[in-house]
This record gives structure tokens, C-alpha cells and sequence, in this order.
């Protein structure tokens, strides 16, 4: 396998992210906007005091919630 | 590997909501509220007392429903 | 991993459910309602005296059906 | 696992239905009738003697046809 | 696992029709049609002297063209 | 397994046409034209001086491309 | 498995544009424009500085973001 620099792994950016606000977009074009709780391999996702947003708009809050990894395109700091 | 905080994976998430009234959100667009009763690592998750909903509407009662873990979009507190 | 009780396993849940009647729907919006014969790990699924069902009509009576498990959006008591 | 008795696995329906009439649909829509030659874990299929059909009309007679598990719905007996 | 007859794997009939012609039918609606060079159990396919069809007409001659298994629905005898 | 003879895997096609023009189409209608870097078992793909193209039109000048395997559809000598 | 070069693999190509300015096109039709901070081989990629382009408009800065491997159709040279 490659070599790679230890801070250079994707998970590692999500690890930097923990406790911090995220946005992650799914394939069916909604977002969830909330603090990074937890994630792991498969890249699931747990947010904390979440909200929906669809075009842009916030839908509704959610609190916690788990987000299945294989559903998500994107996830970057809010 | 990542060190991570044993309180901090996504499964742990779903445990502490065992016995609780959650939401299911699936690809299709149906929601499935009920008390979750079991969920295994591909997500694949049992509730209790389940109604199915579409677009905000109660739809129908189901009882126990099995709901396979690869449809599934967010699972989220009731 | 997680302790998770015996009895809160999805698969139990199906196993339970065993020789009685359930409902099966699919991706493709259709429905197949039967008597639970068979399950595997996959969720693979084989129904006795079958009948497949679209919007709530019943199409056709298929005797005995086996269903991909990768097809399967969810499984509850008919 | 779960314990299971012997005849109640899935696969062991279709090594019922070998050398039977059977029918194959697909997520695409198209449906194969011919006999079950051989099938695989992976439900991958092989149907003698085939004809394929679109929305109950037979489309035309294939002979012997390789039917990739991933893309089959249900398989029933014809 | 099951006891098959060795004559009934779904690959062996992949096998016998290598050097000959055969169609492949793909998810998107394209077929193949060429001599099976090789495959693999992935169901990647290789075809010489290949043409490439839509609704029945040739589109284009190909030459040799290599399939990614993911994408087949069936494979048969042209 | 079947025993196969070493020219036949699908994979030796690729290396064969390493460091040739290619053209790869995708599974949402792009093609990519341009030489056979490299590529591996899941078919992750990479081309120098390559375009892309649509309905037949070249739309880009690429450069070197890196194609995911599980989107690609065939791969053929351009 | 076949020989091949060392500097022939797919992942050596991402390697090499490492900390380089990349552009990514998803499956959902959106493209994000960055630097190349991180990949692993599920070909999950962190870019910084990144940008969301639509049908060649910029739509937003992200700062840095993490990409679903499995979203990825090409990763190129910006």
C-alpha cells in the first residue's frame, strides 16, 4: 500500500471535526446541520441539536440524529 | 485506527435509544415512527407499536415492523 | 462491539415471526403477503401461499416466492 | 446465529425448484420463464428452455440465460 | 452449504459458452453482442469482435470491450 | 473453481491495452476517451490526455482523470 | 494477480496529487473544486479550500470537506 502521512486520512479530518457544527449533505438533496457527536468506517453519522434543511430552508429540528453513512455525498464544517 | 471515546460511536447512539419512541426515514420517502425494540451493525432495526407515514400523514398501524438497515436514510428520536 | 439482550436482535424478531403470516414490501412498491417459510442473514425471504400485491390490490397468487433480500424495504405481521 | 431448522433456509427453496419451471423478475421490469438450471449464493440463476416477458406478453425465446442476482426481484415457481 | 451437482453452477454455464457468440443486456438498456472471450466471478465480461445495440439496431462496432459485471442483467447465446 | 486458462480473465484484457487509447463509458451517459494509465481489481481507472465526451461531443480536455470503477460501464480500445 | 508497475496503479495517481488542485464530479451532478488533502482507498477524499460548482457556476465555499467515496464518479487536475 501507499504511504501516507499520518494526518492525511480522510477520517482523521472527520475525527478533527468531532464536537464542532457540520453540515452533511444526503443523495436525496436534504441536509442536516448539527454538532458532530460520533462517526465511524462506514462513515455513519451521529449529529446532536440537528436540523433539517432542504433548498436551503431549515425543515424542522431534530435533536439527535443517526445518519446511515452510505446515504451521505458530503460533509464539511457549518 | 482512531482512538475514539467509547461514548462517542454511532451504535452506542442507537443503544441509548433502545425502548424509546424513534423515527425512520427510508429512501422511498416513508417514515416509520415506533419504540425501537432491536438493531444489528448493518442497521437493520425492529420497532414496536410502528405507524408508517408519508408526507406528514399517518398512513397506517403495523405493529412490530423489520426494517431492512441499507433502506434507511436517518434514524431520530420521536 | 456492543452487549446487545438475546432477544433484541432483528433477526429474532423474523424468526418469531416464523410460520405466520407477514407482509413483504419492496423497492418497486410492490407487496408480497404469505406465510414466512425461510429467512437468511442476507434477509433473503421465502413466503408459502403467496399473493403479490400493488396499491393495495392483490395482482396474482404466486404460491410459494422467494424474495432478494436487497430488494426488501421492510417485513412486518400481515 | 440463530438456530435454524435445515429446511427452512431460502437457498434450500430454490434447490427444490432445480430442473422446475420457474419464473425470474427482474428490477427492470422483464420477467424470464424457463427451467432452473443451476444458482449460486449470490442468486445468480441459470433458466434452460427460457422466454422473456415484458408486461405479461412473451418478448422472445433466449434458449439458456445467465441471470445476474443483483438485478432479481422474486423467483417463484411458473 | 447445499450439495450441488458440478454441472449445475451458474459460472459453468459461462464456461461453455466461451469462444462463442452471445448477448450481454445491460442495466442502462445497451446490449452487447460479441464472441465471450472471458469472465470472472465478479461477472466481469470480456466480448471480441463486439456490437453494441439499442431498441434492436446495431449502434456501433467495437472491436473488443471489456464489462464491468455490475452492470449485466443476463447473458445468453446470440 | 473453474479452471481457466491464463489468457482468458477479464483483467488480462486490461493490462493488455495499458499505455493504449481507450475510451470508458459511464453510467451516467459521459465517456471518457484517453490512454490506459493504470487501473486495478475494483476497476478504478486512470487516463493521461483524456477527454470527455457526450452524445458524442467532445465537452473537456482532461488531462489525467482518475475513474471510480463502480460507475463505469465498459471499456473498449477508442 | 497480474504484474504490474509500481508507478501503475490508481491510487498512485491520486498520491501524486496530493496537496495539488483537484476538481471532483459526483453521481447527483455537483462538483467540488479543492486542494487534495486526504484520500484512503474506499477513494473517500478530503479537499481544503474547496468550492460546490453546478453546471460550471461556483455555488459556495466550503472551506474544507469530506466526499462519500461511493458518490464519486472522476477526480482530475483542476
Amino acid at each position: 500500500m501507499l504511504k501516507m502521512e499520518n494526518t492525511s486520512r480522510p477520517l482523521d479530518t472527520l475525527n478533527a471535526a468531532r464536537h464542532k457544527s457540520v453540515m452533511v449533505d444526503l443523495k436525496n438533496g436534504l441536509r442536516y446541520v448539527g454538532k458532530l457527536k460520533a462517526f465511524d468506517i462506514h462513515i455513519n453519522v451521529v449529529l446532536d441539536d440537528a436540523e433539517e434543511h432542504k433548498d436551503g430552508q431549515a425543515l424542522r429540528k431534530l435533536g439527535t440524529v443517526f445518519i446511515r453513512g452510505d446515504t451521505i455525498t458530503i460533509l464539511s464544517p457549518a
